[in-house]
């Protein structure tokens, strides 16, 4: 059930290391800890094993990418590997530029991931090895409706078959995969886009639940979906007037913050395909 | 009219290019979605081209400036020049190093620019080629007052057209010139300057303003000055006994996400000189 | 009297220059503006010791330590040791890996430093050269708790002594020492801990403290420690149902803002040792 995977986040307060962008970071930070774990920031090469070392998850995040904090990204991801700890990588901006498209093909041929999150856009620039993007922002084109949803939850079935991990596909219909089951989850809202970083925010959140989780991966991933877009509906229904994209930003983590198992279990509306 | 301006941000979404420091970068990104616009934050010398190349505008803001960022500053400049974009300089901080100053005045060569926006002490400095700021507060001896007006307008009109880009200078009356006109707008209220980063955010909104409206660049830079300066204003009407800078961050924010073009033209407090 | 540490901040304005972590950055720079000071940021070693020679104190925090940012952190640091202004270490995740524990350490040992401020566990790192810590929050085992207070101070005062500066640990309890006395603070709210970079803020302030109570340096810091639990107290008073750690943060920094000198005076719970 995803209360339980919920609650054991809240129990074992996973400590993931993020490697992420500076422009959601603090977001991200503040997410993790409301839904009951502790992050840790560091991308220097140097530095990033040994903290890699003392957490328990790794989130691998190139939305600002440095050529400086590439090497810290592999060095992390196969300290993280050694020690059997997820790893998840959010591929923001991948098909918008050439060194994050390859740059995120080369960490998924050199690490073993647990998980890859993006919007469709980002998936299918991994998946066709190449593609084009609109910026960070799925290219509507792409778009995840109740039309394209036979054919979107076959390609991320396909891709996370293929790329041997758990592939979620976040936008106005989430989808995610282990390659055999694929949740179809219509939690959130459209307002959200309007916010920097509720995708940053839920890689953070998912790896998380993904560390607090390790024997139902594919449930904790599909968990963590569900709260982010939950929390999404929660939080734009205590907006007053006058209230726009910065106060939802704050309503959303304070939704996580509160959000406990029973609630999870009443708001998630998923079907399994 | 300041309406069309802000109307146009909304139907074309412009994607923009920031390069900006870690210190206010989600503010801006957020304020860039409130307005209508979408963000993109790359600075790896190695992925501007590409990221500029999806964009229509490019923001540059040395606010915290590191070597291995201003050749991409550079590059991403020169390449928004090939394309035609856009682009705006934010000297935050020039007069009050070498190096900011400098890199501000290097970029004001080699490239074309578009618009440059700073406080009054920035402004001079460029306009000198040298000077001292307090910090990245505009020095209290140079404030645009009433009293300073006429030569204040005088000064920016002439920086303008030797610069040959739209000058906007900002604080407790704000000035924005081609060289040739002048509004002079007095929205806004004193408390914005107790949060960290309107400055910035106005920069990143005015960029989404000259990308969505390249025919009447000069009434851009200003209806973007109004609408901030206004949203301040709403921003600071809605505050509750306990409020202060940081909720107050909040408010300007979400006044901008739920502004119409109606509301600015009847806000909008300016004339032409 | 604490009450006149407030005033100090609010009637000088002092500018304290940052070279920080880029998760709690944007707060950082907030809560300087909410007590009364002015922000910079900057750690380009060519950049620094401009910056620091414009402003008054100067605040180190190595929450995301970068190996181009140390060479910044020890030019800012001699050029304020030469200007006497103050420096304050907050040394963010000593313990957890090798290459923050050694920065730390270097640093202390080439700067005169004014004030270090840490939780416990960072701390000891620093006063035993070594240690381990669970990233970047205290390790239970070493919480100040009233059982191993009279211990804890007895250290606090021990490591003040030797390391030759003022020494804030920060915790459930929070003791403040010169070497001689040591405050024992109280005021907080253990959902503080729910926020990321309640700590980073308390050093920024805790700076700008220093920098405008030259003559009262102990006094000055733990003033800085109670406006900051105070107003974590404030800020709590002021949640309403559904809200969460997002916007405790804001309502901490508002509180910040609107504190005077006589409800610190009512409102700090401490006492001498």
């Amino acid at each position: 059930m995803l209360k339980d995977c919920l609650e054991n986040v809240r129990k074992s307060f996973p400590l993931v290391h993020n490697i992420t962008n500076y422009v959601t970071v603090n977001d991200v930070a503040n997410v993790i800890l409301a839904c009951g774990g502790s992050p840790i920031m560091s991308d220097e090469a140097e530095d990033v094993e040994d903290i890699t070392s003392v957490c328990g998850g790794l989130n691998i995040n190139i939305g600002t990418l440095h050529k400086t904090s590439i090497e810290g990204m592999f060095r992390a991801g196969k300290k993280a590997n050694e020690l059997g700890h997820p790893v998840l990588l959010d591929p923001v901006g991948a098909g918008a530029s050439a060194l994050r498209t390859n740059t995120a093909l080369d960490l998924m041929k050199e690490l073993k991931l647990t998980a890859i999150r993006g919007n469709i856009s980002e998936i299918k620039t991994l998946a066709m090895g190449s593609g084009t993007t609109k910026g960070v922002d799925a290219d509507v084109a792409d778009a995840v409706t109740e039309e394209t949803l036979d054919e979107a939850v076959k390609f991320v079935k396909g891709f996370a078959a293929s790329a041997g991990c758990i592939v979620a596909v976040t936008g106005a219909i989430d989808l995610v995969s282990d390659g055999e089951t694929c949740y179809v989850i219509r939690n959130g809202r459209p307002e959200m886009g309007k916010i920097t970083g509720t995708g940053c925010q839920l890689s953070g959140m998912m790896t998380a639940y993904l560390t607090a989780n390790p024997g139902r991966l594919l449930e904790a991933a599909a968990a963590a979906v569900c709260v982010m877009g939950l929390a999404g509906e929660i939080g734009w229904g205590r907006m007053q007037d006058g209230d726009g994209n910065s106060t939802y930003r704050n309503r959303i983590i304070d939704a996580v913050y509160n959000m406990t198992g029973n609630e999870l279990e009443k708001g998630a509306l998923y079907e399994l395909r």
